[in-house]
């Protein structure tokens, strides 16, 4: 990296592709060399954070597992608390739960039924947004709880999958910082 | 909160306790309640970096999945990156594994073969250190790679479960921000 790079060049140079996983034909997109780059991990999270310095933030939200690494440093960033999002089973007191659709099939998540306060103000965060199932699911859980959702932040964009389309529709606005065409 | 909560005020406020939990005697520590709290979670995390203000940390280790919200606004205050150290299957690339014992039986973690490079210094962090094997299977996988463990750093100690004194006795300086006696 150089200090002249664009956030554009920098993320593209810390991401790394894995061809054929976790099945053949499929690119996947490993966001691990870039938490691991210092400087590309910093960048990514001040630009996620950037739009909203100086916001009211109530609640980071992030979705299990690897939101829990960007949404806990936009939550430090931003003096706001951060809520999970977790896989059905792992949260320890009463939670509201849904269903979401997977590429194959359905799972489910939860949060706290506590999490969040009628009218609090959250932006939601995972590492990338590819069908949307998942951020649909999310966003479904805090709607339900009275939470207004500020922007849906990822730092990966696969567009062709329709995942920033599906939130959109639902009146969600969506925050990216890279797009993988063709994935 | 006050502005002049103690600490562990602040921590012993913020930090829910669920009786029962996962089974019948345990007192569950649920730091849900505090990653929620703005203030609380801001002051953890000040807390934790604070030893290290103005010295070169190369990695975060979070061991998944609350290690991860910490350990990413780590990371991010103390512009390190982040290593994931996760359950087996996880990860995308190439891992190195450990088996650990749970209070019941053993599981295995692993870490990416390239997360750290020989002589890097880390720090390891989780939410909680209880009897420690998970921990210890973390120093395993860090040292196994060459890296230099600076410190493991959590917010809550149970101290009568030994987790702190195993790690102690592997050389390792352990930081914690608050114990739970007789737990």
């Amino acid at each position: 990296m150089t200090a002249s790079q664009t956030l554009q060049e920098t993320l593209l140079a810390a991401i790394r592709t894995i061809p054929d996983y976790p099945k053949p034909g499929i690119l996947f997109r490993d966001i691990t060399t870039l938490l691991g780059d210092a400087r590309a991990f910093r960048r990514s999270v001040d630009e996620l954070v950037h739009p909203y310095a100086g916001s009211k933030i109530d609640k980071i939200a992030g979705i299990e597992a690897r939101g829990f690494i960007l949404g806990g440093a936009m939550a430090h960033q931003l003096s706001s608390g951060f809520v999970p999002i977790r896989k059905k089973g792992k949260l320890p007191y009463e939670t509201v739960r849904v269903a979401y659709s997977l590429e194959y099939g359905l799972d489910e998540m939860e949060m706290h039924r506590d999490a969040v306060s009628p009218g609090e103000r959250v932006i939601l965060v995972d590492d990338l947004i590819a069908t949307g199932g998942t951020a649909e699911g999310a966003v479904k859980l805090l709607r339900q709880m009275g939470a207004e959702i500020v922007a849906a932040c990822f730092v990966i964009d696969l567009p062709d999958l329709g995942g920033r389309a599906k939130l959109e529709a639902l009146g969600v606005s969506v925050n990216t910082l890279i797009a993988y065409q063709g994935d």
